[in-house]
């Protein structure tokens, strides 16, 4: 992964330096680590940011400071805002997938805007974009923070890089059919000891349903081991210790 | 969209009334609405949490208070484990997309646990669960707080259940986890009674591997009483004919 594909992560008139502290942790958490900051509220550095960022103090000790977006996003090729559609600007309005997407494919800087908290971006500055980036959230109840609009854009964005690995990962591999075979004979034979299966008519239909139901519980050869221990204990006198 | 596949978010002995709050806010920007609480360290209700959730009060109004996990999601089929992968477990480790996956195509009830804002779950915790559901991180920062753990998975998951249609369907539906639970003890009894646990320092690791080779099976109901009849018959005297 190269820091090209890496988005610069910048916050426009950021208000309490707490967010900003809160912004740096959701950021590092996905591998991010740019952070520019356009005219915080309260100046910089703020006290306030290092203990909110829980050791994410490398984003913050980077952090640059602009007055305003176009400087902030002058070396940037695409730029996406994170808001809610606009009805002003007629921009392609994405979701964080398509512009995940859209950032891996570029080798060039990518741009994320994020607003002040209580009022967003303006729209001269959406305008500045390439494109609005939406998470599509319940439309009865929008109350995304800062920190939490960023932190999902930062998880799209590092699903798609090289930082991500894959993670579903079977934790063990299943056993061959001829383990599970044995595990089936094995307790076919000792119900059929125990007279299990009656009445005679039945006896097939049974024996499938106990196959059905132990092939399909995915074991692996260490978990058949197990079970054909578990069973053998079952048919067995009982141990004294 | 219907009910039974919204995921039931279930805080394991949480420790802070604001971090129930700021999760009960996570789970309804993405429409989650069904919280449960296991132990509440400070009781329940908590007059914290209000504040914290940031208008998200109908998600605290119903939330339900369990004393154990296993109450705790008696009714729910399909269970995962939010935590990193353990070493004491060999159970299988998904990301959120294949949780968000299997959840949209089942029919069924199902529960994400995660644990106490330091702890975690325990291991007899996690050995309840179906699969661990693990977000991949940054491995030199890993720092995700508990709202935001539940506001990724949440995430994931309404993206899939925007998709989702309701027409992909189990042949038959999992057991709900209560009636799994019968049938561990069951067997639990019965390898007690032979004398199957030895030594007694192994005994809750074998307890645990027992639990994770026939919780991972996807048994149905009607097959879960089919193995139950099963042991009886291998503890069981020989039926003569």
């Amino acid at each position: 992964m190269s820091a090209a594909n890496k988005p610069v992560i910048v916050l426009v008139r950021p208000q309490l330096g707490q967010n900003i502290g809160k912004t740096a942790r959701a950021m590092l958490n996905f591998g991010l680590t740019e952070m520019r900051l356009v005219a915080p509220r309260d100046g910089w550095p703020n006290p306030d940011a290092g203990p909110a960022a829980s050791g994410a103090d490398i984003v913050l000790e980077q952090a640059r400071v602009f007055d305003t977006v176009q400087e902030a996003i002058a070396d940037c090729s695409s730029v996406y805002a994170s808001t809610v559609r606009r009805r002003d600007l007629i921009m392609p309005v994405i979701g964080p997938e398509d512009m995940a997407n859209q950032i891996a494919a570029s080798s060039k800087r990518s741009a994320i805007l994020f607003g002040p908290e209580r009022s967003g971006l303006e729209t001269e500055e959406v305008a500045l974009s390439n494109a609005i980036v939406t998470v599509p959230i319940n439309p009865e109840f929008a109350s995304l923070n800062l920190a939490q609009a960023v932190i999902l854009l930062a998880y799209e964005w590092s699903k798609r890089s090289a930082l991500s690995q894959p993670t579903a990962k079977e934790a063990e591999p299943r056993a061959p059919h001829g383990e599970l075979d044995g595990l089936i004979g094995q307790l076919d034979d000792e119900l059929e000891a125990k007279g299990y299966f009656h009445p005679p008519s039945r006896t097939q239909a049974t024996k499938n349903n106990i196959r059905t139901i132990f092939t399909k519980t995915g074991w692996s050869s260490r978990e058949v081991k197990a079970v054909r221990g578990i069973i053998r204990a079952l048919v067995g006198p009982a141990r004294l210790r």
